[in-house]
């Protein structure tokens, strides 16, 4: 199948060439990059030498299959002529992500792309909506933090053991805010420092209140606050939640059923895995993985969940592929059965 | 004043030889250090080159001040002589941290030093316990991540804005675990990992739990989960806490409060600065300054409050600097007065 | 083909395993581990979490390849009843590397493990012996230093370029020392820090000189010193050498002839890429690759050649598989044939 | 005394405000910076919360020393006025360093500021010129790569033991780049990297060829290539010389020889010490200091020397005020003596 990447340059768009470079299903047919456009791939990305692809302007017709890499907005307005023609697309930008268009709205400050097409859209984070990715030629990759965040705390909620009231402290590696130059991925800036951001609210919050709400039929409370961290690669989330009033006093009974239920909720997947420890980000590294640890927390009496993946792969262009498999029928770890990279 | 340092090999104890060797009031007379006795200091620590005083097995009686960098349990050990002659100590081991004996022997699994001194022991919280450090002969210093969270979470509390239910979410650089080798320490397991660990209870949390009691008057409910990040020094904590049923409804309102709160608290301190952004521990490097940011989620009606310091200063050498000066009534800054180091 | 591993839980190890989970001609039939014996992978090593093979004691007789990655002495020990059977192997310590009897003596202060197997012995620096190795059943696998050096330096003086008298300024990452625990791994003391070592003689240094002495027929003379620099993975050679009496003056003419010989050497390689400008060892991360850049100092009349490769890859373990793919006649790619991982 | 810094926004002219903030004969009267004049520094660095000063367009006729942080050409420009009013200044940038005009307009494309300043200037590396510096209003701070190695080199070359033939291998980290944003201080570029750089010549290298020519009385042949590896501050350079013919033949008493011409040439020199080990840039954060250290290679028959310093300290900002001292007739570590930040 002969697919495309938009964007190729920013970090899910290479990430997505370096994964699909070895996907015996695919061939990457075309890849964009407005500022590299003339260049091949190893003139910009020496870690590419041997995938000699031209970066052009924009992706030839004869493309089977669209992935976006590209920022909100114009995420959109380069995929709509495929997704027009009927071309499956996933985008990992967030233009197709939220349901509500109002919220879409006051998120990210413009009009959504055309919310006629919503509907048709999927949430593609795929453990939870695999049947529905699997119907949709539409598919919003979701963010690298809800990614992180809904993992956890998703069979908390279902299984009716935690309300839907979380706190998510989440900790991210330097690549999640791309390849665009800011003071705050600056080495000297970042280096030795924790930096909390997004106090007021960051735009990852309403997908996972969409996505928890569809999980407990009930608005959630949420607190999200992402922390920078001096690493490149990486989500650590961790989740705080109060336990349910029908969950049973016993914390050790407690402790059983929670397990129980992040056992059953996961059992069987292949990127999705419940450490008996709690889970490292660094174990994760390069590959499609998100490791999940339910701890209670006996004294205070609270639900803790810590989960660790990586931010370009199962938070972006792996889970992107996952998407894809699915979408077209084929094993769901084809081209992306590898073990993290260690140490 | 002559002042012994006990375990000058360690991280604390070597951060004391820095701070004290530029303190104008106090001389380094000796310090210990087993497995280096008969060396140097600039043998064994390459950055003190000039700073020629020979480590030796133990204290000479004529020190006037004894600071601990000790393991606790030999940090009393060490200590008790010099308490038992009058000698005026700061024990940065948790030696004399907790006032109630059973905590101690639950958290440490040893016996108690010498119940008998407890109650002469002052928990140093400089800011917090000015006065009974004044009056003191025994200080106990705290651990890093009580003086993040106290610090983060006590105006909170005191003022009557939040309740004493507290999830502290800390980061910390990996000098807080020491000098000591064991794999969390290694370099290549270290590098791009967030570790959440001693999920099951941390020493730390008995004195957070003492010190925010005596704040409210009620026995606080505390989750306290510590993560490595890949960096040296720092510490970040990121606290939550519902509000009191009387607390305002209106948001806005709530957040002049809770400023206000910690305004009051804080003001005219010379090493807590409240912050109108997020505290990054960056700007806290090499000083004994701890930077408080308080904010108000508005969406999901909490309180968080964010607290950033160097584990080594005001974490430990640098807080224990200012607590001999408050036990000598020297001026508080007094040896102290200088800028972090930035970038 | 079943395959063991010997010391699995050491970095070269425990990357042969990552690398050859995903070989598709072999099977992992056995590990040893002696500190975690009784445990499997997955609860040693949170990244392997579904590669469930216990760690033991010692291999069965039933493998049919080995791997060592134990230290040198023991690894030839170990290795012995397995070469006496036929059974072939690849050494990544250094027991077989050395054919001078005498000078394995004066850098290990052991006895050579058994110097009559020295004849037969190969050292696997592949693309320079890549004949030998495949008529070999005793491959020495290079130093991660040499690997980088010489595929560095070889092109210059075996074309008669250079001189053989290098200087190579080595920067490394830290997994090189390997998973035990020091000093110069604790990560406090690793961070920012810049940190030259062995500068009385290091042991890879006379395998690059037994090696140029090969290609040029003279006994090169060779300075090599090594530095740790504050990353995980990675090294970057940089090599210094005069050009031959016989080079021509203009320095143009110098820098084609110059990049003609390197082309010519590396031509159709599949690992080692002559690059048009200066070699990150980041483009080289978790791959098997060796980057090479040779450059004229016109002013100065020097050649400059800059390598980069992944000490764990390249420098041990994907070499490792590299030279078995060639013992057994297969596609010498097999199983190693992906991208670095970037950023 | 009151003293101007330009440019205080970049890292040089941050961190001399971090070290004239507790020099005990200057006030820091103004300070430029044009993107953010208006605020005042703490709006701008959170570390400096307290260091309540104005960052304004241009500095007032009242100031009685001068600063420049500027980039080259538009620090000569801000500095004429106040060198034609005969005001002392100390320049960061290049614009004074080369005493030869050609050399300038060649490496930096520019005219050269008032080529009729440059017989009065002088190249303050304090230790070399100190007289002339005391007698000077026009000091020209080296640059950090040319402080490292020519400290590294001359004591070798004006001894007569080596001869001026210089391989200068130096690994810096990221803050000698500036605080401007580029790939290369993007932090995921950066990270697990080392980046050889400016092969084809770097700006320092005039710098080093000029005074190395001032103390051997020849044109110096000098190969100088700098790498970028991942870390915030620090330099280590090492250099690589060949011996005099009149050198002694014997390695041992060759030691003895360069040893004394260190210590001789540094003997009760505050800031610059000769280790009896190599140097580490982790025990000069934050410092003044550069150490270094000279070793010979007996095997290869060739003198290597190692140094190390903070880039932003002893490489700029420390440099630039031990000049200021000096011109001030003051004792040279007033405001500069203190310890490096360890670990």
């Amino acid at each position: 199948m002969k697919v495309g990447i938009l964007n190729v340059t920013g970090y899910a768009g290479i990430e997505l060439a370096r994964l699909l470079s070895r996907h015996p299903n695919v061939e990457i047919a075309a890849v964009t990059g407005r500022s590299e456009a003339g260049k091949d791939l190893p003139g910009v990305f020496q870690h590419l030498i041997g995938l000699d692809i031209p970066i052009t302007e924009s992706l030839p017709d004869s493309v089977e299959f669209v992935f976006s890499g590209l920022p909100h907005k114009a995420s959109a307005e380069a995929l709509l002529p495929f997704i027009d023609s009927g071309v499956p697309v996933v985008d990992i930008a967030a233009d197709f992500r939220l349901r509500d268009a109002d919220e879409f709205r006051r998120w990210y400050n413009v009009e959504p792309p055309r919310p006629g097409l919503l509907p048709g859209a999927v949430y593609g984070l795929t453990e939870i909506r695999r049947r529905e990715v699997a119907n949709s030629k539409i598919v919003a990759n979701p963010g690298c933090y809800p990614t992180a965040a809904l993992l956890a705390a998703i069979p908390a909620v279902s299984s009716g053991l935690a309300e839907p009231d979380v706190i998510v402290d989440a900790k991210s590696g330097i690549s999640g805010g791309g390849r665009s130059l800011t003071l705050t991925n600056h080495y000297s800036e970042v280096n030795e420092n924790v930096n909390p951001y997004s106090l007021g609210g960051h735009r990852h919050l309403p997908e996972i209140e969409q996505e928890l709400a569809a999980v407990s039929g009930a608005k959630p409370r949420i607190t999200f606050i992402p922390h920078l961290v001096p690493m490149t690669r990486g989500i650590l989330a961790s989740c705080y939640l109060p336990f349910a009033d029908s969950a049973p006093e016993d914390p050790v009974r407690l402790q059983t059923l929670v397990t129980e239920a992040y056992n059953d909720c996961y059992h069987g997947e292949p990127f999705v895995k419940v450490t008996p420890t709690a889970p490292l980000t660094k174990a994760t590294y390069g590959s499609n993985r998100c490791l999940v640890h339910p701890k209670v927390d006996a004294r205070a009496r609270r639900l803790m969940v810590f989960s660790a993946l990586d931010n370009l792969v199962k938070g972006a262009s792996g889970q992107a592929i996952q998407n894809m498999n699915v979408m077209m029928g084929w094993p769901e770890t084809t081209g992306l059965d590898f073990f993290p990279v260690y140490p």
